[in-house]
């Protein structure tokens, strides 16, 4: 898995790198850091800049941890299984339903005004029905943003690129909250049924990993469900097992297409992935699936009011039928070309527009937690197009793909209004894409692609035979392909919206070939949002200049490590915590040689203790008055397991007193004796590998000659101090040797 | 990933296991080894039983390695990136025109066979008619065995197990050879020919890894193209991606399902993931389906004998419709529940079967090498039943299959015709898997489902309106899911044979609860084969015991690390390779105290050298008169980094004289300095998730103190060492402490 990912020393993924490995010989003398390796913890979670720290998917081997499982029962055990199952199975039905709601709420609300418009239009007092639909669309945005920007800045935006951190293991906070979650599906309907160019989809999988996040943790972080069975879930691992589940529910939801869904979740939003997690993820889209299929069918009976035909069964062209030839693959792979490039072109044009936005905001505020988000109402200024465009097409969004993708249609839609379609879409599409909605990014595409694919039809005229929907459903592949990069995702989705497997092979060659020619331009647009918001994710793939910078060289360009004692002073702790930001201390120990119990006058490695389990200690007073070791027993009734599972750093209120700073903690029993650890000579390279493929959140750096006069660490690395970018800053000359990196 | 596999310390995959959980504590004494941890480097592969070793995916950091990887210029890595991708095509392509090569022959073959057989019996010659089938059929099923038992016991059997164990890191010798391959078609060719009851399916899937290992290489161990740009593809993990496409193109061309042919190697074979490997896989079988394509409408104008509407698209029920109700979740769930039952008992009893055949073959031979494929001829005896069947259906398994889907053909098949059709079935399949021909175990349970639907549909009789084809396909699902467990794929592959989308909620159902009834009695039929032939698979949750159980004390009941020195003697060299059986052995060195380079009298560890390097140095003669370190320069000329990424460790035909004997090599330049390395109070759970998740060959026990006195290495493990069988035969008492193992 790995020395490929180097061998491959090419590509396309990397956005601005130049290649010279040439330069480097063996000889040359060790990089030496020409300024200290510094790391922002902040980021853009939505729209609101936030204080991000890692989650944590080892096995915490401390004492306390260890009794716990080991007198865990076999019915506790099976409660676990039972409840996990039971939560994906509620994950797929409340996302089922949530997504049902929003395209009802939707439909008629859009019905309603449309309906009003038209009527007024029928009476020919056209003033009055542009002014309703103007002042109901204002109204209608107005709710979402408001909502977003004084509610919940989370709420903002698609929300797949956050999901994607997290599930790489980046902990972003308020993104899966209760506020977040209603927000969200307030706004979308807002936003949505406002007419403005985004879609439903991106959010619904928003919401579903937040119906997934408060199922798995009892409810909202106020009001939790204090249910003895939930605590099994209190750990980074469970929660991020089921947050894939609901993000693959939303997929599922959005395009009523339970395989995509899954695949969704495996290829374009999950970082680990296992069998079991595919069984699972697949159970919680079957549920929705089942969900919806009982709405239409009650909706096919006419109760829910405006709703038809629409919404639910998002684009269903499955009755539409294509037939296409062999000698069609010229304009299949022409398709595919133009899709690349304008993909990439999209996602090259919506970084420079998102960069603006990020310049901007940097000029205007120094405070940026408070101001930002306000600042996004400013492009809520161009809303006079959409009225336009409302009126120019008086329909919904989903009903445009529809008529877009419909078959036997060559003359319906003129080239004119098609160019007029497409190139408002596009700019429209830039510019929505930073207001503070819910906000989509699947929709403007798949609109864009198909008034794209069907200019192409046009334009190839009477070469070939392929009708002019198919063109559209191409095209909208093809530009899904170029700006997004999913393929066998994207292809089941297409399967399972135009419900046509004779489709199968053009529309992965359309892909294929969209894919590979927007990777030789740029990365896709999530990995460029995911950049531009500062979110740490760690790549599959370390750079291949990494192998030329050991791990010690890095830990050398940190300050020095912040260590304990096995058995610490009080004030020595309170010290640590108030002055430094670590999340993780090494536990330091007088080493005995184990043979004759004689102390060596060296240190030893005990292991490392979380800064969550210090702010416990302090918080429980749970100090000594005489310097020794304690027996096991007399932690275990002070910290049950389930409360040191809780991440909480938070010890402003912990008032200690002078002569409490004076006694004393044992950190043995709190202090996880295994920590992973490397040496110090390792290439950066492998050991980012070591902390990928664990999952870890602190790596330990140990020296390669341990003497009695060294200390046993020389260093942690985290998360932040493995991303190239930050390592560039402190070793620029690295850059030099920096290849392109392929996938 | 981690600590929730172990904490859900439940459930079901754990075949033998009896937990009691409570009788832990903390306080207990530590365990000891009452034996040496031995474990037997031997396992079946097909018939024949192999000496396996593992294969080795971490980045070996010596300084030849590092030197050509700095060195590489951009144009070889763009050689690299493009050749990968021809390769991936290639595959697809050969994979494509093999699999409808099989079709045609087998069409023909069996077809020629039917119709002389149909000739003598409209000529009332009943006898001459009897003798001409089982003739034929005899000299087809012949021809299959003796070519397997004389030429390449690797290719009996589907080959899917072996393949799932090489995806995991066991090396398999002569699994993925020329004539491997040959007689797996040729093999496939006859026996399906004769009608026995077996597929080509699993065949197909080992073919299509035998293409990609083959094209990866550059042609057979012999006649290998010695082409520059292949060098890149000398290595594990370029082999373990060309592989995963093979047997995605291989299940892809079976069922000609594209997506269901990657979902199949992501679920059910592959053990490392990642999305690049997603697209490469994608993008082979698109080249399958394009080529069957082709194929099919060549054959459509009738120039393929007498091939017709047969073989290729296996079941092709895609003109058949079915349609279902809400009522009819009873019936739905009762064909998941059987199936479930049915599937796991099917497991069950060809456990025992194959069992029995081990024990039969234990009894006859001490040379298990030589003797063992032969015995496998006892089972070609129970022939004459084949002859019975063909006689009774006169037609194909796929034909029979197809006859078993189609709609609308309630009264075709009389109650008692199906009961012998599927008792005879499973007696037959049962048997003929342990015949040494080419077998694939995907239409065996095909068939034995799809009869076992259309029985419960007919017992069903007038409660529901469910077609009774619709019944055989949801039984056959069910089977499938209750046997082999797969969830996903396999739905994609009905889906994508059934061509109805319509269908798809109710087989996630049927499979859903077809899955969970199996996984409540025993493991799917692959895990059990692969534990019957011995194959070291790395499961990816480890045992909850493991927890229990630290790596020191895995380490001690093992025999002594044997060491190196930075520069040793080549006497002790070769008395190292002769002595042990290790692949590879930590290279010490004297101790410098970097500040000071002053000696400290103390040991450090250099690294780890492989036991294949080290041949590689006796065999190019590259020995020190003096005891010396070497320049790099010297040990570059001398060791071209792409034949040191051969693994060799034959060294038989080296002879050295007693004068080179007293001589030095300098090993520094040849270690890897980096091994990947855990402290020896790590538990052996959290070394197993590191050892699996990066995909180490070798890991390395550092004490926990380091002083002058003592070795830096107190073991080495390996993957035998992490096997919970062979742990559970050194510390049998662990096992009190065994829980059951959940998903």
């Amino acid at each position: 898995m790995v020395e490929e990912d180097l061998n491959q020393v090419v590509g396309n993924s990397n956005y601005n790198g130049e290649a010279d490995p040439e330069s480097n010989t063996l000889n040359q003398p060790l990089v030496k850091a020409n300024r200290t390796l510094s790391s922002t913890p902040l980021a853009l979670v939505g729209t609101k800049v936030s204080h991000i720290e890692s989650l944590d998917y080892e096995i915490n081997e401390n004492d306390l941890f260890k009794h716990d499982w080991r007198k865990r029962s076999k019915a506790q055990v099976l409660q676990y299984v039972f409840l996990k199952w039971t939560l994906a199975c509620l994950v797929g039905l409340f996302t089922g339903l949530i997504a049902t709601l929003i395209n009802l709420a939707v439909e008629n609300i859009a019905g309603y005004k449309l309906l009003a418009v038209g009527h007024f239009l029928s009476q020919e007092r056209y003033a009055t029905g542009l002014m309703v639909l103007a002042g109901a669309n204002l109204g209608l945005t107005l709710v979402a943003s408001v909502l977003c920007v004084f509610f919940a800045p989370t709420a903002a935006g698609p929300g797949i690129p956050e999901i994607k951190a997290y599930l790489n293991g980046v902990d972003l906070p308020n993104m899966f909250g209760a506020t977040t979650m209603i927000v969200k599906i307030i706004g979308s309907i807002g936003a949505v049924a406002a007419g403005l160019d985004l879609g439903k989809e991106g959010p619904l999988v928003h919401i579903g990993s937040c119906i997934a996040s408060l199922l798995g943790q009892g409810g909202t972080d106020n009001h939790r469900i204090k249910w003895r069975w939930l605590r099994y879930f209190n750990n980074d691992r469970d929660r991020r097992d089921l947050i894939t589940c609901g993000s693959a529910a939303g997929v599922c939801a959005a395009f009523r297409s339970p395989v995509g869904g899954v695949l969704f979740a495996l290829e374009e939003v999950a970082t680990w992935w296992r069998s079991a997690l595919l069984w699972r993820t697949f159970f919680s889209t079957a549920v929705v699936v089942v969900i919806l299929r009982e709405f239409i069918e009650i909706c096919n009976s006419g109760k829910c009011g405006l709703f038809g035909r629409g919404g639910l069964i998002m684009f269903d062209v499955s009755h539409v039928t294509y037939t296409y030839h062999v000698t069609d693959i010229v304009p299949v792979m022409l398709i595919g070309v133009i899709g690349g490039i304008l993909g990439s072109l999209y996602n090259h044009v919506l970084h420079k527009v998102l960069r603006l936005y990020n310049l901007i905001n940097e000029k205007d505020e120094i405070c940026p937690t408070n101001g930002r988000s306000g600042n996004f109402k400013q492009f809520h200024c161009p809303k006079g197009y959409y009225n336009d465009l409302a009126t120019l097409l008086l329909t919904t969004n989903d009903d445009a793909v529809r008529n877009l993708f419909s078959s036997n249609t060559p003359n319906e839609f003129s080239m004119g209004s098609l160019w007029i379609f497409f190139v408002l879409y596009c700019i429209l599409g830039l510019f929505t894409f930073g207001i503070a909605t819910p906000s989509g990014l699947f929709l403007p595409i798949i609109l864009m692609g198909a008034a794209y694919g069907r200019m192409l039809g046009a334009a190839m005229g009477s070469y070939t035979s392929i009708d002019q929907g198919l063109y559209a459903v191409l095209g909208a592949a093809a530009l899904m392909a170029g700006s997004m990069r999913m393929t066998v995702s994207l292809c089941v989705i297409f399967l399972e919206l135009t419900n046509n497997l004779l489709l199968l092979p053009i529309t992965m060659i359309v892909l294929l070939i969209a894919k590979t020619v927007g990777d030789s331009f740029n990365p896709s647009i999530y990995d460029i949002i995911l950049d531009l918001k500062g979110l740490p994710f760690l790549d599959a793939n370390p750079e291949p200049w990494m192998r030329n910078l050991s791990v010690g060289e890095l830990g050398d360009a940190k300050p020095p490590v912040v260590t304990l004692q096995g058995v610490e002073k009080v004030s020595k702790i309170v010290d640590v915590l108030r002055n430094t930001t670590h999340n993780a201390f090494p536990v330091l120990d007088e080493a005995e040689l184990p043979q004759v119990g004689l102390a060596t006058g060296a240190t030893e490695l005990h292991g490392l203790i979380l800064r969550a389990h210090l702010v416990k200690v302090l918080k429980k007073r749970w100090f000594l008055t005489e310097k020794r070791r304690t027996e096991e027993w007399e932690v275990r009734e002070k910290f049950p397991w389930d409360e040191l599972a809780e991440r909480e750093d938070n010890f402003d209120d912990v008032a200690i007193t002078s002569s409490e700073m004076e006694m004393f903690v044992d950190l043995h029993p709190l202090t996880n004796t295994t920590p992973y650890t490397v040496m110090e000579n390792m290439s950066v390279a492998k050991a980012l590998v070591l902390f990928r493929q664990v999952g870890l959140r602190h790596l330990l750096i140990v020296p390669k000659i341990q003497s009695s006069g060294l200390c046993p660490v020389v260093g942690i690395l985290t998360r932040q101090d493995l991303r190239a970018h930050n390592i560039l800053q402190a070793f620029p000359q690295m850059e030099k040797s920096k290849g392109r990196k392929a996938n």
